[in-house]
């Protein structure tokens, strides 16, 4: 994998700005692997993205943060500067099914996916057995005997603990208090088993059976406090038939989960992905 | 094309209902092309479609319904026998936007869909070219200086008139009052312009677009009072990204809407469609 | 999951032999959990699939075998009655690329495939640990150090001991002897990476690459002697773009590969696909 | 829509580029509406879209074209810039398949295709119907009773009449000489009924069908004098099965050469397409 700086830029469009970015990374030597640009037509406000090589770069990472930073200010940028190389640090939640949890556990294992996984919590026991196998901590916290407040406040302990980047929902099947939301805004990714907004809330699959439709999907998007709601990052869908039970299409939409969150996570762990208002923008 | 009958059964599951058709098929030389079978495990209905070569066959068709009648009656059977030959007579409705109906018309004249065309109906006079290069009678139902109850009486005159046995919402932008949406329940398609049940109602595409959902959709489904919520008998979908507007979305969901809607019609008019509820079986 | 017997029939098409076998099926008081038909029209061949609820059953297995002989040999069929409860024996062979190997794993473990999984056999070492997760014995077969026939007839005795129903090439880079495709026929599956025809032989993705394809995409289809030329049972594909290289090709086309590969056993496992000549019945 | 230019780019990459360019473009006041970057890592060779908002642009074309050409020659670039209010003169070639004639007549009388069509040549009469009602002049260039030589002599004589930019063989079913070929390098656009590399040359389907595929598809390329082995644009495929005959794949097909032809003339005529050796780069 080739060394890159990430530089991710959001700020309100104006004449000169790419200008401004593209001449500051010509004066430092950087080679430019991938540039992705977006303006909001409709609020005016512009995205870009360089995957930048380092091979040829005059500046190292805090270097080039202190010279960028007039730069970013006088075109009020909201801005950051990853370097490929760090490893986030992803905690991954899971209840009972494991087909997302153990997925991404392989995508990481086979360095598909660059990260760290420091941690997997659950408020189930059984899905232990996984995390042992590929000798990630596994910590089970017990939503009975204590209230839920006490049980997130626990989670919320282990991830400080783990300095975790990112918290990932792998098909965790507790809502998330509206502090956790907040705190965790961003930086928390769901897949939920329908192609919202159709079925947001519970047993998604049973009210795709009821409806009757002919498609199914799922869903991966950032947590907020209004469940289902958040901004989606990825879809996929499936096709079924009057010929598929409810059970039918439990087990086929687990492709679809798998496959959507497994591209959510990476979009976001390559800073691809963009928050903009209730919406993304996903540099793919 | 082969001369066919198509036998639509729709009856409570029992041992010996296949045998008994299927015996009855065979004592009267009936080839069977294609044959579909189909139980809802939940309400324990069967659903079965025999397309059935005639060439061999020692019945007509009233003869084969003669005959027929007992068994059906033995097992309770909703049925009907149809005529491959006999072409449905189809009354496309629309207002404005042309995309879904020249492709129906289209599909009409290469023969790909098998059915008469009587009348051409619009809210709007701008379509009428259309109906003229394919030599359908065209009818311009103003629904300005008139009420909309006057205004669909007009076209429910208008349909009975061409004796139509189908009518077809080819983007037809007025919702039709709860008399008609009765009287013509499984006579009735529409084609809606998201993935349903997300997005009902008006204006789906800006819908889709403020949510930032990352696919668009179409769905064909038959007409019922509650709008946008019959059966569904199709649905297509079609990848979207940040980079699309509403504007977008609107043109590239056609291409949704156009086949969509094509092949519910086109699996309407070969029989291929149980209304069961509020779903639908598709032997497709 | 239900009890159920399955009853494939491979027959010439003929009036009554439906009504035959439904009789049969009615008489020993058989539920027709899902029943399956086709005829092939160019060749008068006809394929039926029954999936009959054992509850009401008067007859075992061996009685129901005992009592269909007669029909059976006056219709000419090939057919099969299995049991669903039974499970095949099923190995798999890989190399070095563990998605598709682990996928089947996990998909056997949280037994959405109904299988055994006896041995994992590789021409490498390195995927054993994760046959040590799931406890299943694990044979490297070196190929290097001895020829590629005395290698291929470890393997042969392996299956034999093991006593296999299914060899499946869960991405196994060794081509088969034309004495084991023959011996296996029907009873190996594999998983090429390329929408078949296109892009046979090795490195289908630089071959997809070079070709400047817009799709890239996965086949999973029964082995023979001609390399990559057997029945097709599924494929997938997936799009790409000019922005993706080689590399990423091999990433994005593991998706395919593994939900083709994981669909075509699962059809398999369920007595879902009939090969006819060199084609595939399948009853999805 | 909105007046733009299209600034188009193709060069060896090197440090300095994009800031030259963008420079170039903040300097005369051009609002970016959309920006497209791919560097080909194998070839080391750089493009480069610009779509520029022309309101506060301080040069008119032929001003830009001049203030452009030393940066041209510096980067040594292969460019150009566009007027998308110039429409490119598109001629429509056919035979007897109406389909995608069709819908491109369709989606350039609805003007979601910009261009103009100013005729539509056909090796068939049967067609000139639907030019007829799109009131485009049909010309019948009759195959028999001639040379294949003097009948494509005559096609290049109406399109120089014609001043034609595009070619579109819309299921035009006739092999284009060698000369045809390179003089319409890049300027001939393709549909070919396949998803190829797969099944190229004569009756695609009825080879899918005897090879036995799940999936079929659709190829729009540029024409080269190596038959179906052009640059492709885009691809699209369908699922089928078993049941499918060739003449149902046809059918079916049909909805894929559709869409992708569309697709592709849409990108070229919106000057989204590269050609780079044997490939395409579509910044779609």
């Amino acid at each position: 994998m080739q060394h890159t700086f990430r530089l991710i830029i959001d700020c309100p469009d104006q004449i000169g700005l790419v200008a401004s970015v593209s001449q500051f990374l010509a004066d430092h030597q950087a080679t430019i692997v991938e540039a992705s640009h977006h303006t909001d037509q409709q609020t005016g406000r512009f995205f870009m993205r360089h995957e930048i090589g380092t091979d040829k770069l005059a500046l190292d990472h805090q270097q080039f943060v202190e010279a960028f930073t007039p730069l970013a200010e006088q075109y009020d940028m909201q801005w950051k500067l990853t370097d490929s190389a760090r490893k986030q640090r992803v905690a991954l939640l899971a209840s009972l099914d494991s087909h997302c949890l153990v997925d991404l556990l392989h995508r990481w294992h086979t360095q598909e996916l660059y990260c760290d996984i420091p941690c997997i919590i659950a408020n189930h026991p059984q899905l232990k057995q996984f995390a042992d196998w590929y000798k990630v901590p596994f910590h089970w916290v017990n939503f009975k005997g204590q209230s839920k407040e006490q049980a997130f406040a626990q989670i919320a302990t282990i991830l400080d603990e783990y300095q975790v980047d990112l918290t990932v929902l792998a098909r965790f099947m507790q809502i998330l208090p509206d502090t956790l939301c907040r705190q965790w805004l961003g930086r928390a990714i769901n897949i939920h088993h329908s192609f919202l907004p159709s079925f947001a809330g519970a047993r998604p699959y049973q009210q795709a059976y009821d409806r009757g439709v002919k498609l199914i999907g799922a869903t991966c998007h950032y947590v907020t406090r209004d469940l289902d709601e958040g901004p989606i990052i990825e879809q996929a869908v499936k096709r079924i038939s009057h010929s598929d039970t409810a059970q039918d299409m439990v087990r086929k939409g687990k492709d679809c989960e798998v496959t959507a969150l497994a591209h959510g996570v990476r979009y976001h762990l390559e800073d691809r992905v963009i928050i903009h208002r209730n919406k993304t923008v996903v540099f793919a």
